[in-house]
């Protein structure tokens, strides 16, 4: 249970969060059920399911008697410690609150029911490579999308700052381009480093032939020391794969397996894997209420990005990995050594899909989407020339040509889901993990040893102590505060990170 | 869409009725995901999902508006016909209405949470067979059962009979009584004969080595002709085997597999296929209303046990199936052909678990339950001399040793469910399948002939026309009389098929 004075006002308010959590959680369920294990037939009425349970949240957190108690809860607030949970759930219950009261239900209602049906409309589109097919669901979602940042934003507050803050609070399209063009300009030389050498690291240790069945022992078999285990958690296959959860002690990720690439779902496992322990390790005093989750999208990633990148594609965890390879797939990683396979994790190649893309050239994908989206929302870009916008994006930043819409702008679920503001978060949380890691070097000098060895329970413990087991206790600027001493994301650890590593395997 | 008239209040409360009906699915699925997929640490926070999902459902079905919108229908229910879908959703809408306004807030929470609860006990006492750890979840579910009944209960009407209602509305212990009392006079000289030669009937073609995933594979193979498909039902392994369904096209079947004995999985999952089955031929009209569900437990056990037995223990079905069996265990059912298949699926044994007994011995599992949970519920019988009573009653009606409580008392999930007055339908289905044979018989006269031949088609639409798509529009005693013609479950049809048929087989 949380800490919390006996307030009976803060009482009643906790027990009201608690029963509309419970109901998001089971949104969560249901939409988890949804893209791994429902019959496809189940699709429409699980859209009316999601939608009633949306309504019922909706209408219970926007009732008068959530803000009358709010309003009573001031002195509390103000006497309790910033940090402690009472203060910090009144605190971000009030934004959260006055933020959703500016949404219809009817609007609520109208993208849960679009979003769940958009969701078995993109499997479809993108199995069949059918744009024309996806464009109806893609227009009502973007139209429904605009109609809520018209209903939530600030006055003078741009449709597109506001959609942001829904995944990153706090902020602004401006700060984003600036730390992106940084970004960009700070490996445009190793990029070009790169295109003199294109074929200096090999990527064959990654492709070969891995059935379904064995990539999921191993992806299990690697999983479990870093801290998976059955009591909490699942892994299944999915279309597009993500991380979700019912409650702290009941995890839930995905992946999808490729016959014949080994790193979508090893790579891949890993960075749910980030997303997984973030919610695991929330301090069981914040469960069943509006603080039991992850401060933002950013911070998320920031965390998955980090165990697939940092540590998964480091020398030393390739180095430990390389027989749990081998174990399940002999011949092929008796053929290919640990430093071969360090090489093929690490190949830079500009290519065609976002969740494959190597380190440097990721952000490139990522400010594609950013850019697209900002011209949607706004409407300066229609849906029918969507796709040769993308295509042309992505010859001109990334030099590559698509050659189907399912391998370009049809690749990622996001946008099915309403996802639009999301995408920069990725970027955000990789460099975001890069400064991270500068901290946990200095407070464990012993990391990369430890790593090497399998040892990653001090890594979990830095990150459950500074980051996890707050939850959403804090804002993501709090946070960066809290954690680093900072008031902005920094994009000099990435740039640095990214030049020692890269510059060794090009030079 | 529901075919009714156009008065707003019935659209109303229809309108209500659906959002309830998804809280209800909901649960549903929480419930399946719960005992198929969830990890075990997930338990604690699921058993308050399923809880507040309960609590809603209910404080919105016994609002004084559905109330009042049932009295503004008085004469739309009486204008109507009474087989509309109008008409029959004011009907049985009052009558649930009633009865679940007897039931305290409080009490419906505090079972819903219980039995979440319980489920995970009960896995954990049957696998360790501890009878003392799972009492005081029993101890807990036995009370707030008995509360329940004496909330519910008519003026005069017994406890027992007030929770048989919930599962064959109309019934009574009475009428039960009489019914048992008659199959088992009935049976007397085909159990003695069976005694007679207990080794006639040889079932060694049920025993050798099945792994899991080729039972899997087998169950799915079978079940395709029959009306499985993965366009709308799902089938997976769980601990204790059930149907359940978020939609008529979201089915949601389970089994377990044995190692070394097929029957389990193999005629469980017909069982299963039967409950699907009606749940997934209900008449579309009826999804999202509280007609949408078989009209009581009676009724689908009618379904369950005729797939079955009727169907899958006959020998034009045996005969049909044996070369699939063949095509996944060769060896095995080279060795045991299509009539040493018939006799072993057969075999008449008295034996300890339920779900694995034969057609014959099957009735005196249920009455043992049917006479403890009368004992229970009064109070004659206490928690403590439960395991005693159960493995003496073993002895004296079925002639058996229980050698563990995990083989005898903890063997069924239900009553951790709170599932009292629940067991003697299974019984009373079985009967009404026979019963319903003879029609089945008298309109598809041709109907073993094609069971032979794998064509499952006519059957499917004979009950799909005359019972599913009904759904719960009447109750058990208008279906039968709708569907037979009669007023009562006879049960001679029964007594007569398994003199015939195990008469044959142990002369």
């Amino acid at each position: 249970m949380m800490r919390m004075s006996n307030n009976p006002n803060l009482t009643t308010l906790r027990s009201r969060l608690s029963e509309i959590h419970d109901l998001n959680k089971i949104g969560w369920v249901l939409s988890w059920d949804q893209r791994t294990m429902m019959a496809p037939g189940g699709a429409g009425v699980r859209a009316e399911q999601i939608a009633t349970i949306n309504r019922i949240a909706h209408e219970k957190f926007t009732s008068d008697e959530i803000g009358a108690l709010l309003d009573s809860l001031s002195d509390v607030e103000a006497t309790e410690p910033a940090d402690s949970d009472a203060a910090a759930l009144i605190r971000r219950t009030r934004y959260d609150y006055a933020r959703e009261r500016r949404v219809p239900g009817e609007l609520r209602v109208a993208m849960s029911r679009a979003q769940a049906l958009a969701n078995g409309a993109w499997v479809q589109a993108r199995r069949n490579n059918d744009y024309a097919g996806f464009k109806p669901s893609l227009a009502e979602i973007l139209d429904l999308k605009r109609a809520y940042a018209d209903a939530v934003r600030d006055p003078g507050q741009s449709r597109y700052d506001a959609l942001l803050d829904d995944y990153e609070h706090g902020i602004t399209t401006a700060e984003v381009t600036e730390i992106f063009t940084t970004v960009r300009d700070g490996l445009a030389d190793l990029i070009a480093q790169v295109h003199e050498h294109p074929d200096r690291v090999d990527n064959g240790a990654l492709h070969g032939d891995f059935p379904a069945d064995q990539q999921a022992t191993l992806c299990r078999s690697v999983l479990e020391p870093l801290g998976f285990n059955a009591r909490a958690w699942r892994l299944d296959p999915t279309v597009h794969p993500f991380a979700s959860n019912a409650s702290t002690q009941d995890i839930r990720i995905t992946t999808r397996y490729e016959p014949h690439i080994l790193g979508p779902a090893f790579f891949g496992s890993l960075h749910e894997f980030g997303h997984g322990l973030y919610e695991h390790q929330i301090d069981p005093a914040l469960e069943r209420s509006p603080l039991c989750r992850g401060t933002s999208l950013g911070w998320h990633e920031s965390q998955s990005r980090m165990w697939e990148n940092l540590v998964g594609r480091s020398r030393a965890f390739i180095h430990w990995v390389h027989p749990r390879l081998k174990r399940v797939f002999r011949k092929h990683f008796t053929r290919y050594d640990a430093e071969a396979l360090y090489r093929a994790a690490n190949r830079v190649q500009p290519s065609l899909i976002r969740i494959e893309a190597d380190e440097v050239t990721y952000t490139l994908h990522i400010v594609i989407r950013f850019e697209l989206e900002q011209e949607l929302v706004t409407g300066t870009l229609s849906l029918d020339d969507l796709p040769a916008a993308w295509n042309d994006r992505m010859r001109r930043y990334l030099g590559v040509e698509v050659p189907s819409d399912a391998q370009g702008v049809l690749q990622d679920v996001h946008w099915s889901q309403g996802y639009f503001g999301y995408f920069p978060t990725y970027s955000l949380g990789s460099i975001l993990s890069s400064q991270l890691w500068v901290a946990i070097q200095r407070d464990l000098p012993d990391i990369e040893r430890q790593i090497g060895k399998g040892e990653f329970a001090p890594l979990r413990a830095w990150l459950g102590e500074h980051i996890h087991r707050h939850g959403r206790k804090f804002t993501p600027r709090e946070l960066l505060q809290r954690t680093l001493g900072v008031d902005r994301i920094d994009v000099a650890p990435y740039l640095s990170y990214l030049h020692t590593k890269f510059g060794e395997l090009y030079a």
